[in-house]
């Protein structure tokens, strides 16, 4: 496995985190940057991707060029300021393996197509680099929450639907989902949309023999609940409420001021807080969009909880981050144990994963720790199923 | 196990985490309040000691009536003041149990006078209540760190010491455990003060055949480092500073305000930090005094923090708890754990305790979720072991 | 003046707000508290109604008895243990001295009638206790904002609507508020519901010669924000946005809950921040209803400002109040001012108020500073006035 | 006067507040940055020096260009990296204007000499520039504490002192100081060090008829304490205690994690707090390095209040600075201010520029809003007495 590349296709290529990850492993190959944050790298006796081995491409609606992206990136903070030049070689190169994405209002004709089009995508750039595996990645805009419908159920009615000109049945991450099954690529969703999360989709990855793994990356406020609930739940302290304020700015604050896209982050954020304490508490929950923050994401926590005779307590914090330098570091991580997965027969869900997402698919633990134990153990575990 | 009645006595007998875990014991003997706060209370599985077998007494420097000092936790917020009522009867019988502890100024003659004394003490409170065993727990004023002398090296040479009028070897904390020890009681150390922390003393436990644990009880600030700390080293994050700073008022905060009694707190609440971040960080740390605060804390930690592509963060949190409701409970747990591990043979050092404690002594692991999952296996052991 | 008798008639009489002032009043006059929280106590040089010389009374629509009502303040923190015993007496004076306020849904005839019941109160009360002057100050519940019908304009065209039976062209609080005109009572509005704040009431208000104050007691974030937001004008530093989020309990945070109440609060809170920065910045504000937190608010503000050369910098604040704490002396000081104000021939809005409120009625003055100032110099001229 | 040249010399001029003054005045006289953060900009009607009759120059015992610190600014977020290039021309000027400062550990001979050395430097650099008049601010290291001789009485006495070549009496701020004064320059204090703030040192002040102002420019925690206790006092609420924890790094940071020197600031920190509350209140304090935060300052404090009835409740703030970006725009404010104060004839301490600073030269007003309206008076009535 270590001699053979791989590609990263990541589904919303020129965004925050996508370009923060093409520029980082432009440094981390160039020996540039240290791999801060990459959770891999501590994974001792562990046969996985190197970074050398690593192309990258993807889809988008925009067509900023990279370097402009890279700028805008700097400026944030997200970039030190020499790193932007030796990386340029780099991002014109990922800059040309950049597609176009689906989007329902440009598309026209049943979205079969669309599906074959983005299939047609991935195995062009499969072929062309002599890859021996694709992981695609979505960290695409949320979208807002889709209706659940009949269709969704089995494989055999999507298609149906899908060759139906008169519909648009799948929202665009789904679509993005099932071309990646399709053209024999691993999926993973690092977003809260619905993507490969429905029945249809998973009979398709068992199929097609492939994995995937969500999602919505675990990487703040979400982070830290999932650390901190354990622990009032291991001394049997009881919490009352847990109330939390989300400010960010960025390319994720603006569409998340839209509260229907928010919908699917609120919900995947707090759906967990009542599994990690053990039924419900009060939890009023915020996102709130803060253009001047950037790509920084402020958080604030305040939990108010019981301990002995019922004296009356509380935690607050604030965290102060920078969304896309936490995401991106996990993105490659996400390739690599991916294509390890891919390479070690593993297919449909893939539940030890759970340790990066904020929601995660296949398996109902939110704690921290129990993750990151599962997470090393499935990993160690790898090489012997191949 | 479960028929027999066991003792657990109080080094510190009147201060306010003492007074708390007495008329909480009251409390959940009478069932007027539940268990929160009291891990072993999740214990599924595991034989413990019913609230109703546990009978206290305990050593104190001062006579204040438990009845007074619960009036004043229910002003600082400890004990709701419904509570007071009900439980004088049995705050009645505690007061009956405590006797006067060993101070070196007020005490005459060797060291080893002091040591029977406070041993026959523990005898007739045994065998005055028909207890199976006695747990003794120190919760007395936190010491100054004792220089370390030749003699604490072996019991042959401490016993020398101990007989010699003209010395006062050992400080008070040890003078405790060893009376402990020689009476045949395990000991637990919840302060940072020396205690049983001599190899003398260690040689000792052994030849009792008495188990005993420490150091430090860890409640507030350094829980929250144990439980986040790993969170930034499991997700390759570089912390670059980890500055603190607690407000206490209260007993405690009156004794710390006393920079030589700080420094044993200081050093066992930090000693953790580098070992749980795998090195040393810039760690400014600081507690003080500020009376008006009562029995409540007030930590507030901030810690500056690298990820990918050197991208700089923070975490920041504020801590607001009441010491005595989160320390009272784990002194409760405490009893009934080192009870049965008597019961169940084992001796000397308890490594499996370190949940409990902010400096665990025989375990180099200041990890909590390690810890956590460590005590459950250790106590669902023991029922084997017996 | 200070020889003479005057009346407080709390609207909400039985709220925490009020209770709060009448238990408060109680230990004032007894001597048993200190009159922290009254900024009249440090006007010297005032004349202003002594304690002893304030009879209180109110309406409410609950009955619950003070003495319990004081019972639950203790609890919540609000009210020392130690004094409930001594003020029953008050406080069974104070039962006496409820009416049954107005309600929409129990009120039957044209609102008239409800007016000139309240007013008839407001007589008796004063006959009664034969008082030179009642001022009736509004804590009730806040109410949803109502639209402006073309009634509210003139006091000509509100007396038609009033007597017209199929109408209830008023809120409860203009109820109120007309009620208190009619009957000669001066008038302060401590929420921010629409009260007096109608052109029809202002005309009553000079007709009837007696002053009136308000709108919505400044006791929080808000108070906060009136202090804070003048430093960065004054040191010329950009506020680029000002996020908050309010969680709270008790009574108010039940009300608040319901978003059509809220959007009076936030309008109210919110309308300040852009006249004190001198334009509009991104504002996003939150109030949640957290019941554990019983009588206390907690208030999280995050600024994020620019200095120098776009240098980027942040304000975060975490304010715990007992807002009834807060809202109840102020509600005293009013008492004395408006008393002093009507006694002095004072007719109308009185602007020199704005120190009490959010949402000050007839002064555009929003920064604390200025507010203090004005306060003073008003309250030394009201002498001479007389 | 506006048409009139004015010199800034900077003492400590390749420090990190003056650099950021050096840049922001060449970037202000290009049009690149607008004026945020200079109080100034804020004064109608009052004839101040543009920014393009400001020459700056100063002494420094380093000699690292002010590209290279420039460099490092953009790095640590107080200069946007697309400044750099067009301010090189400027900051090439400013390194040619800078003269080495005295230390006494190189000074030889009396330190007389030392004193005539500066103030030569300052008279070059005015004739040079053809300068109306210099202002001298000092932004040097922070020194320790310096006991007080009877030397420092009287100028006669100073100078006896000065003129013996066994001593060196003065500490480097108030050699600098004394050269400003000898020089005919006026002199602003900018650090807590001893600088003019001697009775010998007024005396040449007035002797010369030059004015002076100071001490320890307000930037920060100390900022927020004159902005905040006001707001309790005039709510006549109790202040319990106020604590505080400051992080900082850069070379501030370095200095003062020298306990002697940190003596010094913590002085002038704390002094004003009990000035402010009208009386001493618990009020722990800390100045911690935190190498990692670089220019920036983090403070923490916490304020623990009682309102009526002995409510207990808290505020607590976290300011995140980044000092020189606040500290830069005042060096410039006082240099305008200071020339026209001189040409304005005024004489010796200016105590209305109390509003810059944590320790206020000759007058003893500690509250911001105070200071700053005295501050638009003062400067408004200064037109009028040329
Ligand atoms: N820490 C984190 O940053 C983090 C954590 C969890 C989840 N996420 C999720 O990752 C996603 C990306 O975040 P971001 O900050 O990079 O956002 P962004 O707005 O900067 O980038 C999103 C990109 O997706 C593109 N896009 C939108 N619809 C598309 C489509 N149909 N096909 C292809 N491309 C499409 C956009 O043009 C844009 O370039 C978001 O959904 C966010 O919620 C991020
Ligand atoms: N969460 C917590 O409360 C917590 C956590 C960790 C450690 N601790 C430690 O527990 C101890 C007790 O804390 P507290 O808040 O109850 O303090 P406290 O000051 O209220 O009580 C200490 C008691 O010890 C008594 N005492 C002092 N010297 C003695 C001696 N030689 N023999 C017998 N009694 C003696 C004192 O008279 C006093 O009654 C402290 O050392 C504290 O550091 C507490
Ligand atoms: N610091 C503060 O507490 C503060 C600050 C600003 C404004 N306020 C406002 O003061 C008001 C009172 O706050 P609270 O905490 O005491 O609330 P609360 O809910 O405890 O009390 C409100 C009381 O008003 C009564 N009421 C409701 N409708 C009425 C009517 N039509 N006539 C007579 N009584 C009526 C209720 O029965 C209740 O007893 C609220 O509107 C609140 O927004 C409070
Ligand atoms: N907001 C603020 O930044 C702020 C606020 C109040 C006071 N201050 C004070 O301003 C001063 C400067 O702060 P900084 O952050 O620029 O510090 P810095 O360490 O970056 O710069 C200090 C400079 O002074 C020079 N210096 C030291 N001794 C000298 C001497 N005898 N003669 C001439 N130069 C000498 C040093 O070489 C250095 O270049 C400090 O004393 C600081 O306490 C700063
Ligand atoms: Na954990
Ligand atoms: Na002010």
């Amino acid at each position: 496995m270590t001699s053979q590349r791989v590609g990263l296709w990541l589904v919303g290529a020129r965004g925050s985190v996508a370009t923060t990850a093409v520029c980082g492993l432009a440094a981390l190959r160039a020996g540039l940057a240290p791999p801060t944050g990459c959770v891999t790298e501590r994974l001792e006796g562990v046969s996985l991707p190197a970074w050398d081995d690593i192309v990258v491409g993807g889809h988008d609606l925009v067509s900023t060029p990279y370097e402009k992206r890279a700028e805008h990136l700097a400026r944030a903070g997200l970039l030190p300021h020499h790193l932007l030049a030796p990386i340029v070689p780099a991002l014109r190169d990922a800059d040309a393996e950049v597609r176009d994405g689906y989007h329902p209002t440009t598309h026209r004709g049943p979205q079969e197509l669309a599906v074959r089009r983005l299939a047609a995508d991935l195995e062009t750039f499969r072929f062309k680099h002599d890859l021996a595996r694709v992981v695609v990645v979505n960290v695409a805009s949320t979208e807002p929450p889709v209706p659940v419908v009949p269709e969704f159920a089995s494989l055999e009615s999507l298609r149906a639907a899908l060759a139906d000109p008169a519909r648009a049945v799948l929202p665009a991450s789904s679509v993005a989902a099932c071309a990646a099954l399709l053209a024999g690529c691993s999926y993973v969703d690092f977003t809260p949309s619905t993507g490969v999360a429905l029945p249809a989709l998973d009979e398709l990855a068992l199929a097609q023999r492939v994995p995937y793994a969500g999602r919505d990356g675990k990487t703040g406020e979400t982070l830290l609940r999932t650390v901190l609930a354990p622990m009032f739940t291991d001394r049997a302290l009881k919490v009352l409420s847990w109330s939390g304020t989300n400010l960010l700015g960025g390319g994720d604050g603006a569409t998340l001021s839209d509260p229907a896209r928010a919908a699917s982050k609120l919900r995947s954020k707090s759906d967990g807080l009542a599994s990690l304490l053990g039924g419900p508490v009060t939890a009023p929950l915020h996102i709130d969009n803060v253009p001047d923050l950037g790509e920084q994401k402020i958080a604030w926590d305040h939990v108010s909880f019981e301990g002995f005779l019922g004296a009356r307590m509380s935690l607050q914090f604030t965290w102060t981050g920078l969304d896309s330098a936490l995401a991106a570091p996990l993105v490659l991580d996400l390739a690599r144990l991916m294509a390890a997965a891919h390479a070690a027969g593993i297919a449909g869900v893939v539940p030890e994963l759970g340790f990066f997402f904020k929601d995660p698919l296949g398996w109902d633990e939110h704690r921290f720790d129990r993750q990151s134990a599962e997470l090393v153990s499935w990993a160690r575990s790898l090489d012997g199923r191949r």
